[in-house]
């Protein structure tokens, strides 16, 4: 039970950082490689300072992904979850606070279908390789898994930011609900199922071109 | 032979991703180190997820200059190279999708000389860093070759992507005969040439520095 | 003893070179991304080059949350701390003589509360993810620790560099009195807290998500 | 003494991208961040590929810093260097084909002092990574020492590149005599020695704080 807590916290405190560095080089970044670079790094920081002890998800997408492929009980993926969204909108809250509110954007130019195919590509390339470099006996005890995993979101940052919200995680496109940072609540809605797909097919995948499961 | 198609999978979702990211950083990324920085680190990130798999290729040059140097059986260079190929243009397919086709670059400035021996020497470093940090018995188990690897990409992008097309691989070469960012296709051949003579050059290197060859 | 002597040494080189780079990137580095990939890199250079003999901390608030974590003995944290203040501040005596003398910043237009707690936040997650990748028995021996911590002073100086000093460091704030790059004198004072909190607050939540304390 | 032929070949090599990455960036790669990381990521990516063969040095300044720390026999020091400047003086040569030659810098506004003295820091830090990540014996088997070694050359850059030449390496400034891309030859005799004397100074912090020689 203690050991779960544990676990919900690190959730919590990872996602609360994301989120937190998200919103924060909105407000302040600017334009070009800064606001992708802070964010990749970030994950890439959490997810070697909480890996050994929750996994380091900080996504209810990877959660998904990591319970398909048996890496975590499917009763705790309603707690990652929850505890992820809770971090979320924390550091939403935060980040209004500090910055004294952010403009919402335009109205995008991109259809709907666009936004679903750039979040869904991305999503299963960052839940394809948590899988394949977190959670693969194969690869255990390797040093490079945050790198790989925060850099997917850097890349996919820069392939597709300027097409969808580039959230790749059902946790962050919820925050720019606090945050007001998305023009109309459907891209939301839209990205999160995105986002789950991908987690899905990358669970699929993975147990294809693994003999371990 | 379900091991085979397993391999084959992983070089395809990498290609995949290494050319998605070329195309949509090209469309969308506008000037300076965004698109040597993103197709450096998506290529770290697929040769992380998929490297214990099949080796993470992702580049019939790289293919080549490992099956110079025995670490792939000649029978699979054929199923590698296929599946890169496909892997490529079906992202390339996608970027025309996403991006509503790219704009042809204006005629090269520069000699079919100059783009020849830009791309011989990069796709030279490339492969010479492939088979010296992920495929000699001395550097085995370690956690870097995936980040060196990616590197040499974002370096030769830095350094000769304003002179030549940059691919340093022939499957990225033929791709852009289908998204049509290529000025004219006697440059593609010329790549791949230089490509091909790159990866065997660094295959011939590789045996004169190691004794396990 | 003189075992004792080694670890000041290497503090005090760490340190240097950090407000080194600090200083002649704020002297000379222009706007966008340079002085954040600088700072975070030439910590992460310092922590891996420096931290088997002395812990790598270079920062007060790292050394008391290493201290109350029993990485470090309290009557060490003195003199750790005297060697990262005399690195700083020779550091600082440097750039101005290269750089012949800092402007003073333009006076800042945030409020003392915001400055605290952005400094209080981004120490909280520099001294969390310093224990967690580099004192925790759970991940004795990776090789990402120091990328881990250079780049959490990265994205922390992306995220909120632009509301506060962005030290994250008592010594390095302390070292701006000497180069005379801050508005006003009790901006250092408010930031040295808010480093020491967050150095606290890190140290009691490692105790309650890790069992080896 | 095929052995040796084998290391000297590694050290050729990797000099040479060294410094054609560093000319075709200087040539091409406009402001900002591009030579700084593209140099630093060239310099990891060759201290990977060969680091196991001859050390990675590609640097007479830190195989002189090797050779006090008896990482290399002293006879060997001559021929590495000899290699290194080969190497540099072809890939000039390169560099002036491919870009049809470099223009010449503007007369430097800093002293020879200050130039001194950045060349000294930065070479000290360099030849002080090198000896404390890649040839001490408790930091042996460790993934992490071509990105500080590395990084530490693309802080030196970002750090001091506008007030000397940045090379850090002797072998690099005696290019910049091929390339033409220094005011005067002065300079480069000034960074040569600052060069050399910041290698031996980091041998003998390095024996101060190390108790393995």
């Amino acid at each position: 039970m203690i050991d779960c807590l544990r676990k919900y916290l690190v959730e919590f405190i990872g996602t609360f950082f994301l989120v937190f560095t998200i919103g924060m080089t909105a407000a302040f970044g600017g334009e070009g490689c800064i606001a992708p670079l802070a964010i990749g790094a970030v994950l890439m920081v959490m997810v070697y300072a909480g890996g050994y002890i929750s996994g380091g998800h900080y996504n209810p997408a990877v959660s998904l992904a990591a319970a398909m492929r048996r890496a975590l009980e499917w009763k705790q993926w309603f707690f990652y979850t929850f505890s992820q969204i809770i971090g979320a909108c924390c550091a939403a809250l935060v980040v209004n606070l500090l910055s004294g509110g952010l403009d919402a954007p335009a109205k995008m130019s991109f259809s709907l279908e666009t936004i679903f195919v750039a979040e869904f590509l991305v999503t299963f390339a960052l839940c394809y390789v948590v899988l394949q470099t977190a959670t693969s006996k194969k690869t255990e005890g390797n040093s490079y898994y945050g790198l790989a995993i925060g850099s997917t979101v850097m890349v996919g940052a820069f392939a597709v930011g300027n097409i969808c919200m580039g959230a790749f995680n059902p946790a962050v496109a919820l925050s720019a609900l606090v945050t007001g940072t998305v023009c109309c609540s459907c891209v939301v809605w839209i990205t999160i199922s995105a986002n789950m797909l991908g987690g899905l097919c990358a669970a699929l995948v993975y147990r294809c071109i693994n003999t371990d499961v």
